[in-house]
């Protein structure tokens, strides 16, 4: 079917407020919505075989930048998913050039994003062409992001971008998704998609609790026993250091920081099958039981190994922050046991096991800054002991009133992550997107100084009930509600029913790049089906 | 790796019992639970190369019967998941023939299971040898389900079946599962996989909930209007005749039912517009407000359209039943219409719309009736007019107290299906299959005959917050639970903590054989991730 580019061609947005076509498709969005956003009518055609990504001659990153290389052509894909060079010739009568150029001022290519990254970005489309500026590689992975969401298709699949401004960056630096490898195994292609979807999403930390109780996946080097032993199979259910390098690599293409959690002393049972003398042996009267408990605090050896394994840990994930738990100790075991209560004694902690506790992860603690590495702990190792003696970031995680807690963290002037509100792994009603848009990380009573402590926030998929069969409906699209929450200008996202279009409209085009976002309401995608 | 059949031999139920090695598989149980089961820890190896299904010399089925014959290569596939003809000769150092010898008294291949079909089998496996014996075809093929269920592998990938007995036959004979392909419109893959499910879980009718207010997917040839302008897109998001065709054989190969459910009055928006007189013109004052209601009970052009759709429904659908809805009218626009107004005048109905209602769908289960098909409506029809003129069957969905619905319903004589404590839509927790196992239908007071009304449950799984990104989680494997009480005998199934490590088995399975069907709690299935 021959048509001119101009009949078929649509303005978008303002043709919103007109008049909507059963079969135009509405895509000229930006999620989460940039800090500054203008977009005009004015559209001009794409046409797949003369769009071009390139780098201006005033950056500093030029071609041979392997993030930027990789995702113009990943872009590309994105942008024209069926493009084939013969295939949509005919239906172009005047195929104008397209060029995206790209200017960075610092290179950067091969290094990692971190805490202090700089993700802003600049991005002007007009006429023909489009002009994206960052500071680093990451800012400019930001802008294509959202360059390549304000492409849309008319009903005969024909490519347009309208005429827009925007000028954009994150609200916090810390914006996470934590994934639980444990509970359930997650094959690689679970955990590769995922980053895919947080790059859509912008979120920009992959935390990845990657043991706990269950099961213990991670093959150390050091240790291969904790995997071979330890592991739900010691062949299938690991993620070997290869699969672990390639995670770390598909995330920093996209400018997502991987921090492991190696989660001790608590959520621990895995981890005693590969290294015997690790837990704590309860006790039932005077003998032991044959069962286990959390680490044994009270043994040299407990340091040695953790001091190996957190060197191994140094060595594989390139990332400055290292999460090491902490949460949920239960204290049982510990006072069941008579060389717990001897060295309780000796250390004169009275029979106040918290104090046992915060020894622990003072020492574990010690040894990550010794390997200039960041702590990041459960807000449990905080509240047990609010006067700490060193630096690490908080995840406050528990219920209630979280931003009481806020408060208090910032008080004591650490750094704070807030997750507590962005418990996603429960079967609760998909509608529960709409809570987050009420949450407000910085509504708490507290200085200037204390408001920059809170470094972000976090969405936490826990793996009980869920692994690669739900795991994706689950997480999306209720994972990228939050993620506009972190990114965004708070009071231009407070209302969850102006989001609720956008984040339908930002639903389809996931489905479209084949992630498996469930969907929010009554209704279609026009592509929906493809890939799925 | 060359392995004697003999040393990687498991007995697996019994060895369960007393080890089981990390890499054992258990599967060795059935699900639904059979009415009587034994199983010995003799084991039989199955070798691909040399098991066959037969037809035993006194079976009225023989080579040439569609269902057995298409039954036998599906069974052999799902038995035999990752056969080649060359691939496993080695492992077998003494490999066995195993012959499944079938036999079915009466024929009827070429037929459709319906309300009375015999669903009854023995099941006998023994060294080297199966036989199965059915009254009909689909018995048989919930035989050769049971067969294929008590199949395991052990860690080598060699195939076994332990010396069993089963007599086997459904408490109830109507056990459906409803989608709905209106609120979300399910692509043909999604709605042939959850048949396929649903033979794996004994379910035996489909209750394809085809059309609603939001859209009209069914492309009729009487009126193509209606999908052409009320389905979400004319091409893209329809069930063209032949699709429907598909949908309808790839279930009778499975021996489950397709009832298709044209609901009216109400839930009829999409009707309206490609069928622009049938919908009730609403009034603001003594103006038509330009929206329209249900549909206009009061004239024959609504009763003439009706008889020639569910002619072409007839034709279409060989189910002697059909679903005419009947649900959650609203009489607010016909309030406000003065032609119904002057209509109850007329008949007498005084303000009573209820009246109007039953009047409606009385006429409508006359034209079924004419056409020789049994009417199914949801309760509402039975609740506003209690003394039923006509044989139907009611379909109970509210929630509250079901049980008392049930024993109305069947004191006045009628057959009743129970939906209400099955509704697996919502994102609810997974846990909540557990609830299932307190479910008793027959839990009333009332006679002998009244219970024999109950002819049994649905599961239903709406489309508000449901496409095929998260179908399968969410029905899978919630409706197993369901499924089991349909069909297994209520005393031994009331117990859901027995219920779940055979209900994660189970999981295992469905996942195995491609089911995206979602973890009940912590843990791994063995080859959990093949083709997910």
């Amino acid at each position: 079917m021959a048509r001119t580019a101009h009949s078929s061609r649509l303005r978008c947005c303002l043709l919103l407020a007109v008049f909507v076509s059963q079969f135009v498709e509405r895509v000229c969005g930006v999620w989460p919505l940039p800090q500054e956003i203008q977009q005009s009518g004015d559209s001009s055609g794409l046409s797949p075989q003369l769009f071009s990504f390139t780098y201006s001659q005033d950056s500093a990153a030029q071609t041979g930048c392997s993030v930027l290389d990789t995702a113009f052509k990943r872009y590309f894909s994105i942008i024209f998913p069926d493009f084939t060079k013969e295939g949509l010739h005919d239906m172009w009568l005047e195929p104008k050039a397209f060029v995206v150029s790209v200017s960075v001022k610092t290179r950067g290519c091969d290094g990692y994003p971190d805490e202090d990254s700089d993700e802003s970005y600049n991005l002007s489309v007009s006429d023909g062409q489009a002009v994206l500026r960052s500071v680093t590689v990451w800012g400019a992975l930001r802008g294509l992001e959202s360059f390549s969401q304000l492409v849309y298709r008319d009903d005969y699949g024909a490519y347009f971008i309208n005429k827009t401004e925007i000028v954009d960056f994150p609200r916090f630096a810390f914006r996470g998704l934590l994934l639980d490898t444990s509970r359930h195994y997650l094959p690689l292609h679970a955990i590769l998609k995922t980053l895919d979807a947080m790059a859509y999403s912008k979120l920009n930390v992959f935390h990845w609790h990657i043991v706990d109780d269950p099961s213990f996946p991670y093959q150390s080097r050091t240790f291969p026993d904790l995997s071979k032993k330890g592991a739900f199979h010691p062949f299938t259910h690991i993620y070997t250091q290869s699969d672990v390098m390639r995670v770390i690599e598909h995330a920093r293409m996209r400018g997502i920081r991987v921090v492991p959690e190696f989660d001790s002393p608590g959520h621990t049972q895995s981890w005693g099958k590969g290294q015997p003398d690790l837990l704590t042996p309860c006790y039932k009267g005077s003998m032991p039981s044959g069962t286990f408990g959390p680490v044994d605090p009270t043994v040299d050896t407990t340091y040695r190994f953790m001091e190996r394994l957190l060197k191994e840990v140094k060595f594989v994930f390139p990332d400055s922050y290292v999460h090491l738990g902490g949460d949920e100790v239960s204290f049982a075991c510990w006072q069941s046991n008579p060389n717990v209560g001897k060295f309780m004694e000796k250390m004169g902690f009275g029979r106040d096991f918290t104090k046992l506790e915060s020894f622990y992860m003072e020492s574990i603690m010690n040894i990550t800054a010794a390997l200039n590495k960041t702590s990041i702990v459960w807000q449990d190792v905080f509240d047990y002991h609010e006067r700490p003696r060193s630096q690490y970031v908080v995840e406050v995680w528990k219920q209630g009133c979280y931003l009481c807690e806020m408060r208090r963290v910032t008080k004591a002037g650490l750094k704070v992550i807030l997750a507590a509100p962005f418990y996603l792994d429960l079967p609760i009603p998909t509608q529960n997107w709409a809570r987050y848009y009420g949450v407000r990380p910085l509504a708490f009573r507290g200085t200037k100084e204390q408001k920059k402590l809170v470094i972000g926030g976090e969405v936490a998929m826990w793996g009980e009930y869920v692994d690669a069969t739900n795991l994706h409906p689950r997480l999306w699209p209720r994972a990228c509600a939050a993620a506009e929450r972190l990114w965004s200008n708070e009071e231009k996202t407070l209302n969850a029913d102006l989001a609720f279009p956008r984040l339908e409209e930002f639903r389809c085009k996931l489905v479209r790049r084949g992630i498996q976002a469930e969907p929010l309401f009554v209704g279609h995608c026009k592509q929906e089906f493809n890939g799925l």
